[in-house]
């Protein structure tokens, strides 16, 4: 077995972040997403949506998006329980890890790559007005994952989940996206700094 | 349990058809979307998020997301699996899922919220530019697709999954984006007639 990985990107470190929450380790081949390795062709024979990160199991079969490689690691290994164990755990984990994901780490993505002059190449065409477009939405979803926290610790509740590792990695990608959590969200900045705290955190 | 409804939308339509693919019925509460319905406070107590489906347990438990209602399901009724069963089945369903929903669902969304004319009090602001872009992605994912269906049934192997209800969801909704398939793609006009010919698709 063995991950393909990119580095500083936000969704190869979702599964790092996994991986060492699970406490397992995998051979990992680095992909160089600044020298655009991810877009070579020998890349497309393992993912032909030329993304990371890519897991290849013994027999050859390809497991690419971040979240289905860590559901890969949780049925082979299923402790600590990271995607909830009864059903409304279940349901109210995947809420929370879709909602952080899709309006809050993908409008920071979005941010990022349509803005930042160093995503020229990667993001074609920038659309700088969609870009702009993502700014006050990112801070409505903060708005209210800051309602949220008031009164849990951790995204779904009580217990540590992916939710959390979506939600620690789209925080420390905002620096990135030139954005800033406002010192308002009281909560997310609780939140952030014990996720950040974790081990985990420096997968 | 009550689910709360949004008619011709694409991630409402995704729930009703795997709950007709279960065989479960639940109460629905129609929520006019036309009419901005969605988007009242009143509405926005049961999903702060203002977006439908929702779904609320006997117990006042909200679960939002269409990904995670179905998820709930799933976990109370396993039968029929339509998200895998073993590791490597459950890995590649999410990740057909989530390559559908992200690279096919989403690209004809954002077509359609931001190029046309009935969505410019929905999408606020629309950026055209955005919308263009997208095209040309939705095109280069169908073209990995079809290549993928040459030699399989459904999306993620020879059963049926979540990933094709994305699938019909995405397909059917592409007319409305004014988008259409190229007849090229023979391998998804043949799945896609397939997973439209099935009772599952009128819900």
């Amino acid at each position: 077995m063995r991950l393909y990985d990119g580095g500083r990107a936000p969704n190869p470190r979702r599964v790092r972040i996994f991986l060492s929450e699970k406490g397992i380790s995998v051979p990992v081949v680095a992909v160089d997403l600044g020298a655009m390795e991810h877009r070579s062709d020998s890349y497309a024979a393992i993912n032909p949506l030329r993304r990371v990160p890519a897991l290849e199991l013994d027999d050859g079969t390809i497991i690419t998006e971040s979240i289905a490689i860590c559901r890969y690691f949780e049925a082979i290994q299923p402790e600590p329980a990271l995607f909830g164990t009864d059903p409304v755990e279940i349901a109210t984990i995947e809420m929370w890890q879709r909602r952080i994901e899709l309006h809050l780490l993908a409008g920071i993505q979005h941010v990022f790559r349509h803005l930042h002059p160093g995503m020229k190449e990667h993001e074609v065409p920038q659309v700088a007005a969609w870009g702009e477009a993502n700014k006050p939405r990112v801070l409505e979803f903060l708005a209210i994952l800051d309602q949220t926290l008031a009164d849990r610790r951790f995204a779904a509740g009580d217990k540590y989940s992916v939710a959390d590792i979506t939600g620690v990695v789209a925080l420390d990608f905002v620096r990135a996206a030139k954005l800033e959590v406002p010192a308002e969200f009281a909560h997310v900045g609780r939140w952030h700094a014990e996720l950040r705290a974790r081990p985990s955190a420096q997968a």
